[in-house]
């Protein structure tokens, strides 16, 4: 029998969540809150939701209450809602950090309700309208901290991620926040900066961003992300993300040097070693 | 009636380039030519060239000759090519850089017989295998010096690129490098900088690449890009590059001071200079 399904923040993540849960009849009814009227609108006309309720009905009807909201809103809203659950209610979040959030509900009586949990999908859109079918299908959803979760609820969540073609890793808060830095809020940070460079050093809009062939659009991909999810993704991982900048900020520097130097043999080790990467992603 | 095309270099650029002027009847025959016999023979093999033949047999016997080498072999090339070619043969090259190139062929008797031009597209991939139909369509191909060509020589390699279906832009060789190195060359530097960190952190490949979703794979793509071909490129444009990846260096380590203070407003600000370059990239 299909589950109700509560979604907080009708997103990119959330609302290509419940598309797929509904198709895949995992889902009977999806309902729906957001902060912002305009895009709980948007979502019910694209059909992403049924019905758009606010936080403490959605709460009171769900079976699955999916929490896809910035990170910042996630650590306030896991305790929020697990204080007002029903006990056959579970819940999930989908956020990019989870050591603060973890050590925040730890103590909760209602944490075997929770799983905390990681679908590494999206796009550098945002909004009910960039949501698409398919978004998560054969990617990686980490589960953080397990032992924490019940029986129950994790054999629910895995159910959810099993619909959605999602291959599971389970995984301790912190490393996910240690790991996830390096991969991809790292890949961020650097991005925004190549377009504040670049965006800094051409005035002439029309004579560069023609060229702007698939080296750029690539790299600078990124760049586009929106500052509500990204800013307390960084704000909350700040420690995690530093010493991997500094590192990256060190090898660039040498690259730099290098390059100054027209240093032909340390130019090419550089190069060599960055192509180790190669055999590294298609596995 | 067809042209009979010389390839020196049969590589993802120049592979890939010949397969679409075949098939539009542009060419009636390919000859090429490699330094890497491997590679000669698997173009042989992949029907990228009909026949293959030395250098000198190939400036004899083509109607238009195309350089799709590493830059630094072009550089030593053309000049030898205007040498030894034929009044009716013209010769274009297909590289990253040409200030240099473009200096270096300045005063040859033969300047207009050649033209200076850079599709701009590619892949991370490198050699015949990785050659296809289809790689410029719709991207832009720049015309270095154009004044330099002759209008006969113009005119040919225009119809070359109208059927590769690229709209092509005039710029001076000296603007192309300056303009090409903010855009593709310096998108590289940090791509290779990224995969050298990475690595340098992450000793255990599993737990680190599982993650690596989308975020990641787009900013790390660049840096499985071949030494061959971009050694020399870093290498001739260093002028152009090492002033814009001082500014990088720059933002880059102002976002890592705020993120460092926490300093919300700070990071908001960058975050959103950083997104205006959405509206930039689409148009």
């Amino acid at each position: 029998m299909g589950k109700i399904i509560g979604l907080v923040g009708v997103g990119l993540i959330g609302g290509s969540m419940v598309l797929d849960l509904k198709e895949k009849s995992f889902a009977s009814k999806i309902i729906g809150t957001d902060l912002s009227e305009k895009n709980l609108n948007k979502a019910l006309e694209l059909s992403i939701i049924d019905e758009a309720v606010g936080l403490d009905s959605l709460i009171e009807h769900s079976d699955i209450i999916v929490l896809a909201t910035p990170v910042n809103a996630t650590v306030e809203l896991v305790p929020y809602v697990l204080d007002r659950i029903r006990k056959d209610t579970y819940v999930l979040d989908v956020g990019s950090t989870k050591s603060l959030l973890s050590r925040n509900v730890a103590e909760h009586t209602m944490r075997g309700n929770f799983v905390a949990t990681h679908p590494m999908s999206g796009t550098e859109y945002s909004g009910p309208e960039a949501a698409f079918k398919g978004l998560f299908k054969d990617r990686v959803a980490i589960i953080c901290d397990p032992e924490k979760s019940s029986p129950k609820a994790l054999n629910l969540i895995s159910e959810l991620y099993y619909h959605l073609n999602m291959r599971l890793i389970l995984m301790d808060a912190d490393a996910h926040d240690e790991h996830v830095g390096y991969v991809s809020h790292l890949s961020h940070a650097i991005s925004y900066a190549l377009a504040v460079a670049v965006l800094d050093k051409e005035k002439d809009d029309s004579a560069i961003f023609n060229l702007a062939a698939g080296g750029f659009a690539s790299t600078v991909r990124l760049a586009k992300s929106s500052v509500d999810m990204w800013l307390p993704i960084f704000e909350q991982n700040a420690d995690h993300i530093l010493p991997i900048l500094d590192i990256y900020l060190d090898k660039l520097s040498a690259f730099r040097d290098h390059l100054k130097e027209r240093d032909t043999e340390q130019l090419a080790g550089f190069i060599k070693e960055a192509n180790r990467i190669k055999g590294k992603l298609n596995k």
